[in-house]
């Protein structure tokens, strides 16, 4: 059974526990690895870990990854107090919680420029990767899990790479993956990729054997709690994408395929999805960061071409469908390194349809994706500010209240600015959709508080535009002093109406 | 004389009056052209169309170009009361008061994708390309002024080509010129350009003659009061800079002659320039929208191995220089399409160490480049949000103080977001410089108010950033409703200091 997992015998001397391979780690390390919230992860390794720092025998460490890791890798490892700084984004809420309360330090780096930096040695260098593998092949290269994001630039860069052989991974995940990485210049060639299903590279990660100092087996089941579903709101926000992108069509601005869908996790992905699913729309294309249930979905309607991403992130439903189904999903699904899949050269070459979420947009098309109130971090800003800068059309999709209605996500003024006004062609609610291109600030205004923002804040809204046209003037009007109104209301009296 | 100017022969038949030419234009047509402020400009044209529009013959046009025209086009115009849109960055100060009070609508595109999506139609169809030409081929190509920014993509998209072969530019610009745009997809290829000064098109822009509708003929001397001159200030922020770089190279993170560089016009702009020109550094390449003084000095003093940009945009000094030796320049000299140059394929392959000017800069490293106050647009964002998000190395500079010292371009928020902390590595002033790299928030604000911000600014920033740490907390701590507290200053007693 083992030796189906690691064919490489040589590298069968490098079998260890947890505990050996995890007492090379010293105080103070540079630790890089990838994986998603549930599976994927090399678990077994970081539990370890974990206790170890728990008790105090290493700690101050620094976690590199683009990653979205939960409890079981970053979770685990904050509560045993073993980080000091995290450069990427994360997905664990107890790390957060000690983000936003400044124990540890976050950078939060645009998802391929990290292992990009990464592999230049911008932030001194890496001392250890820590992959999660399905197997590794007879020469002794690494079969990454569903979910390579950045860990191939991370084995490229580190000095040392410890892999967990994850036996809880169907084995026949191996193949799906297809490992290029750009080369790092000063004059570099293109990046050969030109259709969403090509391979340009080796379905594993080549590594020279001498780097890998342990090898771990983990048999540990991973299960988690996300749950999926779609609700009302989010159906009717699809409806109107759907329509609008149909209009496109019509009208010869789109190809009846449309181009290559970026598109992220959630209920408003998936209910996109699914709508896309059951509309006219066929040969569907998608080039993204992450794939979630929603093209899982696409795929087993027969309605996707090919779809190209990081990683494999669905919910245990989804996980069920692609592992009862593998080969037959393999032939649509081809998995890559973030430094191809959110690589600009290439989203605008494909010309990508960059449909992200928001927590909030403002009047004049600035959003915010990452800072509740403008100052908690939440995940991070991950590949959306890539994608929406050089997409072909960038589309930001959110609901247009929250809590119960409180809360308006159309907003004066943005609490923190993650995509500016010139990224942001097109912005949809459950309200509507508001077509930004080409209009100037006041007129974006009057279009989004029209189409997308809640009836309930429609007055409101109106009235600081109003208010900010005659007092203040200007090409993008603000009063500047009011402009986060709505956000102190919320603080002060829980809502943000009047 | 004018047989070396329009050597095709058939063309001849074209030639007319501005008046002819002029009088095919309609009221509420899309018209595109391109230029500098000064010079390369089809000014005659547009002298006479802003005279037609003044007797109300025509109005309510869209101009649309990525260009900073000066006074000689759209200040007539808008002076004429002629245009009611504006796609595009702006250049003259009559035009920027009726974007700022509204009378003119403006969609503040970026450089690089107001051509393409001309192009793809986002806009509409374009109904003329007014083209500032130093000649015509034998083929009846055209061979652009010195200027060529974005007009080769809309002599392609137009349905009518007006050309102006402006007898006051020197005919040895011929030959400085490749042109090559990028294919429409769904599926284009790779751009294939590698080295900054490879030429991978035509000296000319291709069109077919029967689009060409008149040539109109001017021998406008165009001279203009754009001075450059380096400061004490500018001159302090140049060393920073410089010793950063330096520092750099030493610690192998950039190669001996620096990757190549992408800078913007003006006093600091020309003070690095002129202080890389007399540093250690030899064999230095320039990939930039703009070529400016700063980059003609480089040249000779033997520093610059090759330079590339969509137009040359220099003082009459600078101007003078170059006329004077023009076959020696145009051996280093590129000029391409704003298509090509600002293109994020290129920015990233070559790795570009973008230098970007700025309005004010925020403790978090969040970048104002476009508004004044948050409201008055200044110019337009061009090219610095795509050089910004795509290069190596992201460096914006400024002065650390405006007005005397009253205003500090340190805020605590910028009043305008045009690049998030997510695009900006580097913060320097005539006071310092702040690596960003890998930083969390506070460390950041903490490094930007103690290395660039002015002293007389430094207490009420640190006593901010402690503010907020202490009453908002959270990952990017902001006292929103006192986080523009220095522009409100500013309106009320006319300085931020308190």
């Amino acid at each position: 059974m083992l030796e189906e997992r690691i064919r490489c015998r040589k590298l069968l001397e490098k079998l260890a526990t947890p505990e050996v391979a995890t007492a090379s780690v010293k105080s103070g390390m540079n630790i890089a690895s990838a994986g998603e919230f549930i599976r994927g992860c090399p678990s077994a390794f970081f539990k370890c870990l974990a206790e170890r720092a728990k008790s105090g025998q290493v700690g101050n460490l620094n976690l590199w990854s683009a990653s979205l890791f939960g409890h079981d890798v970053e979770g685990i490892l904050a509560e045993a107090g073993a980080l000091s700084r995290r450069l990427g984004s994360h997905g664990d809420p107890t790390l957060r919680k000690m983000i936003n309360t400044g124990s540890v330090q976050c950078n939060d780096i645009r998802t391929e420029m990290l292992p990009y930096h990464v592999r230049c040695g911008t932030f001194g260098s890496l001392d250890l990767a820590v992959v999660d593998a399905v197997s590794i092949t007879e020469e002794g290269f690494i079969v990454p899990s569903h979910v390579p994001v950045d860990i191939s630039s991370y084995v490229e860069a580190a000095r040392q790479v410890i892999v967990e052989i994850d036996c809880s991974l169907p084995l026949e995940i191996e193949g799906m993956y297809d490992h290029y990485l750009p080369a790092l210049g000063p004059y570099m060639g293109e990046i050969p990729l030109y259709r969403v299903e090509q391979r340009i590279g080796t379905p594993y990660i080549p590594v020279q054997k001498e780097k890998i100092s342990h090898i771990v087996v983990s048999e540990l089941t991973k299960q988690g709690a996300r749950s999926v579903g779609t609700d009302e709101r989010s159906s009717r926000l699809a409806e109107h994408l759907i329509d609008f992108l149909q209009k496109e069509v019509r009208e010869g601005r789109l190809p009846p395929n449309l181009y290559p869908i970026e598109i992220g996790l959630g209920n408003i992905a998936d209910a996109i999805m699914k709508n896309l699913a059951c509309s006219d729309f066929r040969d569907i294309e998608v080039f993204s960061a992450v794939i979630g249930d929603g093209v899982i979905d696409l795929i087993e309607a027969g309605r996707c071409r090919a779809a190209t991403g990081t990683g494999l992130m669905v919910s245990d439903n989804g996980w069920e469908k692609f592992c009862r189904n593998i080969n037959e999903f393999k032939k649509f699904l081809v998995m890559r390194p973030c430094e191809i899949t959110n690589h600009p050269e290439l989203i605008r070459r494909l010309r990508v349809i960059a449909i992200n979420g928001a927590i909030e947009v403002d009047i004049y098309g600035h959003v915010n994706s990452s800072h509740v109130g403008g100052v908690s971090l939440v995940n991070g800003i991950g590949g959306s500010a890539t994608f929406a800068a050089n997409a072909h059309l960038s589309i930001f999709a959110l609901l247009s209240t929250g809590k119960g209605g409180d809360i308006s996500s159309i907003v004066p003024m943005v609490s923190h600015v993650d995509h500016s006004e010139h990224c942001v062609d097109v912005v949809v609610t459950d309200m509507g959709l508001a077509d930004l291109r080409g209009l100037s600030p006041v007129e974006r205004a009057e279009k989004i508080i029209r189409n997308c923002a809640h009836p309930d804040f429609r007055p409101l809204l109106n009235d600081y535009l109003e208010r900010s046209r005659r007092e203040a003037g200007g090409h993008e009007p603000h009063v500047l002093w009011e402009a986060f109104s709505f956000h102190q209301r919320l603080k002060q009296q829980k809502t943000m109406k009047i």
